[in-house]
């Protein structure tokens, strides 16, 4: 047995692959379009790390996806907790939970998916603009 | 940058260990119970791979969780899709889309939570009774 993927709608596929590729850091590694059923299936991943992604659902007739309570959040080790955050600010994207502690974040996806990081190894040191950052919404 | 786990909030998190580990095949990691925080965090992985792993999280003050609809499935795949799906059956559990093709089935969590179940080297050649079985609900 071994695990996949985790699926996700999405309500716009540009957005998505921007925010999940462009700005987040995941890769793309393939997209099939099923004209008959009408979607499309976008695999991502962790660079270099094939063996678990996030399935994107992109139905190309407009649904609204609402988020439930379900469903909590997929979570992401990064290398650089801080640098991966100043990245994601840069361009744009709200830090819902900034990592005060050097260890965990907060952000969401376009369609509200929430995305935890976690630094790898354990805690950096505190520091600043982070360690004095307030919470943005909830995540 | 490495995918961690997918969270999703449990009722009753008996009924959740009984459905994941004991019906479905997967094995517990750890459980933390937070007294301060009023809740308990279980980790769940696939037998023998403990880098992709399911966290459930369970609060002990009773809450509803409503599934929504931007969450889709966890997908996992198996060795043999006609002995889990055999397996599940047997235990209690509604295969609401049963493995006609000897590729894909779905099954729900006992909190509604789809999972996607598919073959590990594409299709086995079709087999009764699930060649003929209907579907059962949505997933």
């Amino acid at each position: 047995m071994k695990y996949l993927h985790t699926m996700v709608r999405v309500t716009n596929l540009d957005d998505s692959i921007d925010f999940y590729c462009n700005k987040l850091g995941l890769t793309l590694l393939k997209r099939n379009d099923y004209e008959r059923g009408r979607f499309t299936l976008v695999y991502l991943c962790a660079p270099g790390d094939d063996s678990a992604q996030l399935e994107l659902t992109y139905n190309w007739d407009p649904e609204t996806y609402p988020m439930g309570r379900a469903f909590g959040h997929v979570a992401y080790q990064v290398e650089d907790i801080y640098a991966t955050c100043e990245q994601l600010r840069q361009s744009g994207v709200t830090i819902n939970r900034p990592p005060r502690d050097g260890y965990m974040a907060f952000v969401r996806s376009p369609d509200n998916v929430s995305i935890e990081l976690l630094q790898a190894g354990g805690p950096l040191p505190p520091c600043e603009p982070w360690a004095s950052m307030p919470n943005i919404g909830t995540w």
